[in-house]
């Protein structure tokens, strides 16, 4: 725990929701009478890869962007992230039209620096096994006088991620259990501020992949663990530790943490896919994975999911769900 | 033209959403800056692959099994196809705990003759290069007392289809063009119903493969243009001829038919997946091919396009996304 943060409340996230509004799409929310029968709940599925950018992290992104002052957002924006939050960045930056400078590892995937360029990002590369990127991102963004924005630990980010937890209230009301991945927390912080605000509050659970439970382990410590960059397809999740602020916020809001493994992950993206007809990738499908693969109960519930991504090649989405 | 046919109005439409009511999904309408760039437009997207079975089809077939009398629809439903229209009759009934038998080509995919006795249904095959599929459906009718829905030639077939145009509009407001894929023009005609019937009417327009034009050569002679199975990979559009019903109501209410490439459809799908993060199917994708290949002219318009389907499994998906 950590009393002497003072955490960002509900009215934090509905100033994000007005600052995003006409801006971030409002994303759907799909049922399944199939996946109702087989894990015998009522389950909500929040689609975020229909966000811009193909995930929720759009949302933190503007939110921060547009809640700086207008001298500092005009000196530019800097960034450190080989995925999702990178695009959600440059195309934040470019809506206010500042610049973006992303750190990004000199291996990231070829299509995710010409995404993230494709936005108008300038790309600074770094040695992932020689260099930290936030302390690379850091001396940029002094040495340029301009401002950083990391991924999860920033509480524009992480209000701004709760409008995901808010459009799903305000659309189907009331949650017994409401299930969201856990990569750094930004997205969990944000929505769990959302539903233990609500009349009714439900349980909020985090999902892990099995192989980086390093928030699992820190609320159950009360401190914050690191780990070894985790084994697993679900490479959004792929954060070694949380930070200061997310771990404040899950340790108060957050009431449990289930991990799943690669293989259930892959069983939710085939469900999504061929029953749904809804795309995700790996790391957004772990809630899913987890209300399926009966890692929680749920029985008898209204379950909300958050289905945080849906960034993945049709290749590569082709050999995950054959391969198994 | 066929003026002696009383063709369904609105109000028949109205009556097939009450009875989908609750029933089948209310499909979301997707959006995308990118796609308004790129087209110089304002499009609705409305993604019936959402729908339940993954296709429009569960409107029509539904409709038409409900509205059946009761004793007629004890005794069973017999229909033919070889795709979505099949599982979207086998469902119906099903739901009505009624028997179904399709009459499917003995070298039908796997995956879909799997499907369709999935939801409950009786599958009797023939021949496709020997035997006409409808006069097999009409004898195995009359032989075992059941009722013949066909894929689009019906009323109730036709209305139900109609409910998606009804939502889309509902959701949107006006709009200044309808874009529709074209088979046996059941789809078309359901929406064309609505469309005219909307305060300021949109231009209707539908879409055929090119190598399948049947409907577009119909409507230009006025009388109904056989040809033989089209080779395109829109495989729900390989119809070899509109109906009577579908005829008239085309003749009254379509305002032009255009045609598009199997490569042009390839590359809204590609568009679809990479950047709206949606499913198509080859004939799913064929409105939004029209669109984006400039086969017609609509900037500076608000334009609403079916996305009509996404029963594709990930590896003819990665194929076709990749092979372009």
């Amino acid at each position: 725990m950590s009393p002497e943060i003072e955490l960002p409340t509900l009215e934090d996230v509905n100033e994000a929701a007005r600052r995003l509004a006409g801006v971030a799409n409002r994303t759907p929310v799909l049922t399944s009478r199939t996946l109702d029968q087989l894990v015998e709940a009522t389950v909500f599925t929040k689609a975020e890869g229909f966000q811009r950018i193909g995930a929720f992290k759009f949302r933190g992104a503007y939110n921060a962007v547009a809640a700086l002052p207008e001298d500092a957002r005009s000196s530019g924006i800097v960034s450190y992230s080989s995925g999702n939050h990178a695009q959600a960045i440059a195309l934040a930056a470019s809506l206010y039209d500042v610049p973006a400078v992303i750190v990004m590892p000199e291996d990231a995937p070829a299509p995710k620096i010409e995404a993230t360029r494709g936005y108008g990002a300038e790309v600074v590369f770094y040695d992932r096994y020689r260099q930290a990127r936030d302390a690379i991102a850091k001396t940029l963004a002094e040495k340029r006088g301009m401002v950083l924005i990391p991924p999860f630990d920033h509480w524009d980010v992480i209000v701004g991620q709760g409008t995901a937890a808010l459009e799903l209230f305000d659309e189907v009301g009331s949650l017994d259990t409401l299930l969201v991945p856990v990569g750094g927390g930004g997205l969990i912080s944000g929505c769990s501020i959302v539903a233990k605000a609500q009349l009714v509050a439900p349980r909020v659970i985090g999902v892990e992949p099995e192989a980086g439970d390093d928030v699992r382990q820190s609320l159950e410590l009360g401190r914050i663990v690191s780990i070894e960059t985790p084994k697993t397809i679900a490479d959004g999740q792929q954060t070694t530790a949380a930070g200061a602020k997310t771990f404040a916020v899950m340790s108060q809001h957050v009431d449990d943490i289930v991990v799943v493994s690669d293989q259930e992950i892959v069983q939710a993206m085939r469900f999504a896919f061929e029953r749904m007809k809804v795309v995700l990738e790996p790391s957004g499908a772990s809630a899913l994975a987890a209300l399926m693969a009966g890692r929680i109960d749920a029985k008898g519930q209204r379950v909300g999911v958050i289905l945080s991504g849906a960034n993945i090649d049709s290749v590569r989405l082709a050999q995950l769900l054959e391969g198994d």
